[in-house]
C-alpha cells in the first residue's frame, strides 16, 4: 500500500472510528455471537495475492464487529473497565506510525525519557512517596511477577538467578482469599509453588486480617519456611476491598517480608485526596502497581509499576549481550532491564496525551462522577425490598443480588441471580459479571467506563429490576 | 475531548502520519539528542487543567520527534527491524478504537477466533507441520520463557507449579554461544539459574555443534543434572546463524529433552520455499517462536508462538477464579491461559490486515528483495580490498568489518571499526549496530526495513566506504 493510499484509507477509517465512538451505545455490549461463528467465516488459508483495503474493511464490519464485546460501551459494567479516551487513541495512532522499539535509551531516547517523567507525574498524582521510581509494564500480572522475582532474588543474594533453586528452603507468599489470580500464577512461574501461597482470611469487609497474616507468617517460621512476600490488595477484583496497608506493612517489616501492593484497579483513585485514606501505610511497601489502562482513560496496555529499590529490580533482570551495549548512556534508563520482555512499545506517549488533555482536575472530575453514581446506586439498593448489597461500595463497584422476600435457600438465590445475569447480558443492553462473596453468587456492577453517564446507570437499574421481577 | 473534536484532530493526525511516512527518510535515523535533553523539556509536574490538543501536538513535534530513533526509516539497518506497514497501522487504529481486552473468548469472541485462524495461516505459510497450534505472545522473550516453564512442569509432573522447587534436582538448559539473551533471562526467572545454561560451542558458521550438545547433555547426565530443554536458534542475533534443527532434535528426542526453536527473526523467511532448508527437522520441536513484528510488516508487538501440546501449555498457566468463569465456552480458546499475562490486546487484527493486504506473494516479494540486496552487498564486500565478511550472509544480515591492508593488530581493527560505526551513526544517514564474532568487533547491516530500496543500500555502502577510507 502506497502512502497516498494509506492517507486516503486512514481518513476513511477516522470517520469510521469517530462514527463508532458516537454510536457505540447502539451495539450490544456483550457480543451475541455463538462459539465458532466468526472463525467459520474466515477462510482456512491466507490469500496468495493482496486484496483491496475496501474488501478487508467490509469484512471487518461484517464479520469482526458483531463478534466484538464493546468495552468502550458506556453500559459496560463488567469486570473492571479497560478504558480508552480520544487523546489516548490519537497517541496510539502516533505510536503505531513511529513504530519504535523502545528497549534501550538509544533505540528511542524520547520514549525512555518521557516514560521516566510520566511515571514521576503519576507518582505525584497518586501521592506515592518520593523514593518510588516507576516503569511501565504491560499488565499488573507481569508487574506482580517482577515483584515476586525481585523479592526472591534479594532474599537469596541473587543466588537463584545464578544457580537456580539449590537449597531445600521453601518460601511462602501471603495474600488474602480475595486476591487476584495473578499472585498464584506468579508463585508458579517463580518456582515458589501454589501450595506455598497462603490465602489469609478476610474480615467482614473482605479485607485481609492482619492478625491472621501474622499468624500465618509465624506458623511458617516455626516450620522453617521462609516468609518471602506479602501481596496486599487495594481494591480486590471481587468487591474492591481495601487491605489495611499500614498494619500489613508493619508486620512485613517486623519479619523482613517483602511487601507488594496490588492496586491494579483502585490505584487510579488515589488521584482523589478524599480517598487517599485507603493508601495509608503505602510508604511501607517495596513495590506498588496500578493500571492506568483500567480507570485512567489510557488504552490497554499501560501498567504503572513503582519500586522503592530500582537497583534490586534491575539486578534481577539485567543481561547485557554485546549487541545491546551502547556507549555513554550511564545516566539514562534502559528499561529492557526493568522487566521480563526485551522489546517494548512506546507506551508513555498515550499517558502524556491523556494527562495533558484532561489535566489532573479533569481526571478527578471523571472519577468522582463514577464514584458518585455508584454510591447513589448502592443507596438505592440498600433501600430496596428485593435487592441487597453483598459488600460495602467502597468506590465505584456495586456488589449486590436479587433477593425476593421469602426466598431463603442459598442455592435458589444463586440460581436466580445466575439466571438474572444471563438474561440481562443476553439483552445486549448492559454487561455485568459475577463473583462469589461468602459463597454467594454476587452481581458486580462497575460504574467506571469513560463514557458512562447517569442515564446509563438509570437504564441499567430499570432493566435489572424489571428483569428480576419478571423471573 | 468530544467525538467531534476527536474526528477533527484525528484527520489532522492522519495527514501528519502520512506526511511522516512520506518524508521519514529525511530524519536522522538514530536520534541525535543528548541524554536527558528530552526530559529537561517536560515539566516536572502534570498540568492541573486540560490543555488543547494543538499544544500537545506542537510539543510532540518539537520535543519528542527529535528524540526518536526512526525505526521505519528505510536506512535503518540496525538490530533487527521492527517493521510496520500501512495496513498494520490502519489495523492498530481500529484496535485502539475498539479498546477490547481479549483475555477470554467471551470478552471478545472475534479477537479469539481471528487469532486462532491467523495462527493457522502463519503455520501454513511457514510450512510448520499440522500438530502445531499457535498463539500470539508479546515478545519472543515471553514465548521462550513459556516454553522453559512448560518443559519444567511436564518434566516434574506439574510439581513445581504445585509445591515449588522441593527436590535437590538440578536442571540444565542448552543453547549455543550465539543464543539470544532471553534464554538466560528465562532460566533465571524459571528458577533454573544462569549457571545451568550450557552455552554449546559453535562451528565456523556460528551454528551450534550437535556433537558438543550431546557431550554437554551426557556430562550433565553423568553428574545427575537433568537435561531439561534445548533452545536452537534459527537466525542468531549476531549473524543469523542457523542451528541444525534435525541433528539437535534427534539428540533431544534420544535424551528426552524438550526442544524449543527460537526463530524470532528468521522464522518469517520460512514463507519462502527456497529457504525452507533451514527448518529441516523443525517437526522434532516441541515449541517454535517467530516474530511477525520483525520481518513480516506487522507492528510490534506480535509474536507467533507455536506449541505441539497445547494441553501442556494451558495446564502450565491456567487459573480459574470465580470472576473469570464463563458458561458454554468449552469449544473455544481462552488465551489468558496460554501465557503469563491475563490481559491481552487485539493483536490478531493487524496480522489479518497485513496478510490480506499483501497476500502471501506480496510478502514473499518483499522478503526476496531484502535478501537479494543483502546478498549483492555481501558479494561487493567479498571482492573488496579493504573490507571483509566476518560471517556467511545467510539471509539479509551482512556481518563485516573495515580491514585496510597492512593492519593486522586485532585491537587496532576493533578500535577502527568502533570508530567507523560511531561516525556513520552520527551522520544520521544510516543506523547500524555491532556485535562480536570470534572476538572481533563486527558491523551488522540488516537489509530488512519495509521501505528499504536498492538506492538506500547503495547510499549506505558509499557512505561506509568513504567514511572508512577517511579515517
Amino acid at each position: 500500500m502506497e502512502t497516498a493510499e494509506f492517507r486516503k484509507h486512514a481518513h476513511e477509517l477516522v470517520d469510521w472510528m469517530a462514527d463508532y465512538l458516537e454510536r457505540v451505545e447502539t451495539y450490544p455490549v456483550r457480543s451475541q455471537v455463538r462459539p465458532r461463528s466468526v472463525i467459520a467465516q474466515i477462510p482456512e488459508s491466507p490469500p496468495a495475492r493482496g486484496e483491496p483495503f475496501e474488501t478487508i474493511m467490509e469484512d471487518f464490519r461484517r464479520i469482526i464487529l458483531p463478534g466484538m464485546t464493546h468495552w468502550q460501551h458506556p453500559s459496560f459494567f463488567a469486570y473492571f473497565p479497560a478504558n480508552s479516551s480520544p487523546p489516548s487513541i490519537l497517541a496510539e495512532m502516533l505510536t503505531a506510525t513511529l513504530g519504535a522499539q523502545c528497549m534501550s535509551w538509544v533505540t528511542s531516547p524520547a520514549a525512555t525519557e518521557l516514560e521516566q517523567r510520566m511515571l514521576e507525574w503519576l507518582r505525584q498524582m497518586t501521592g506515592l512517596p518520593d523514593p518510588f521510581t516507576g516503569v511501565i509494564q504491560d499488565t499488573a500480572s507481569t508487574a506482580t511477577l517482577c515483584s515476586i522475582l525481585t523479592a526472591r532474588e534479594l532474599r537469596t543474594g541473587f543466588d537463584i538467578n545464578r544457580r537456580g533453586f539449590t537449597s531445600p528452603d521453601r518460601f511462602a507468599l501471603y495474600c488474602s482469599q480475595e486476591t487476584h489470580s495473578s499472585i498464584e500464577k506468579g508463585a508458579k512461574i517463580a518456582g515458589i509453588g501454589r501450595e506455598n501461597v497462603r490465602t489469609v482470611p478476610v474480615d467482614e469487609r473482605f479485607a485481609m486480617r492482619p492478625d491472621m497474616l501474622e499468624e500465618a507468617i509465624t506458623r511458617d517460621l516455626r516450620e522453617n519456611i521462609i516468609p518471602l512476600c506479602t501481596v496486599a490488595t487495594l481494591g480486590t477484583t471481587g468487591s474492591t476491598a481495601i487491605d489495611p496497608l499500614r498494619a500489613i506493612g508493619e508486620i512485613c517489616h517486623r519479619h523482613g517480608v517483602w511487601f507488594h501492593v496490588d492496586a491494579a484497579f483502585a490505584g487510579s483513585a488515589l488521584i482523589l485526596p478524599e480517598v487517599r485514606w485507603m493508601a495509608d501505610g503505602v510508604e511501607l511497601a517495596d513495590t506498588v502497581v496500578f493500571n492506568p489502562h483500567k480507570w485512567l482513560l489510557t488504552n490497554f496496555d499501560c501498567t504503572a509499576y513503582f519500586v522503592r529499590d530500582k537497583g534490586a529490580l534491575v539486578r534481577t533482570f539485567e543481561i547485557l549481550p554485546e549487541y545491546l551495549k551502547t556507549a555513554g548512556t550511564e545516566r539514562v534508563n534502559n528499561y529492557r532491564d526493568w522487566g521480563i520482555q526485551l522489546g517494548r512499545r512506546f507506551r508513555a506517549l498515550k499517558l502524556w496525551f491523556v494527562l495533558r488533555s484532561y489535566g489532573v482536575e479533569g481526571l478527578q472530575d471523571t472519577l468522582r462522577a463514577h464514584i458518585r453514581m455508584a454510591q447513589a446506586l448502592a443507596d438505592t439498593i440498600r433501600s430496596s425490598a428485593d435487592f441487597e448489597l453483598l459488600a460495602p461500595c467502597v468506590l465505584n463497584l456495586v456488589c449486590f443480588r436479587f433477593h425476593p422476600p421469602g426466598v431463603t435457600d442459598p442455592a435458589r438465590l444463586d440460581t436466580l441471580n445466575a439466571e438474572l445475569l444471563e438474561r440481562l447480558n443476553a439483552t445486549g443492553k448492559l454487561y455485568m459479571t459475577h463473583t462469589k462473596l461468602n459463597g454467594a453468587t454476587t452481581l458486580r456492577l462497575v460504574v467506571g467506563q469513560t463514557r458512562v453517564e447517569q442515564r446509563h446507570v438509570n437504564a441499567a437499574w430499570s432493566l435489572i429490576t424489571d428483569t428480576a421481577r419478571s423471573l
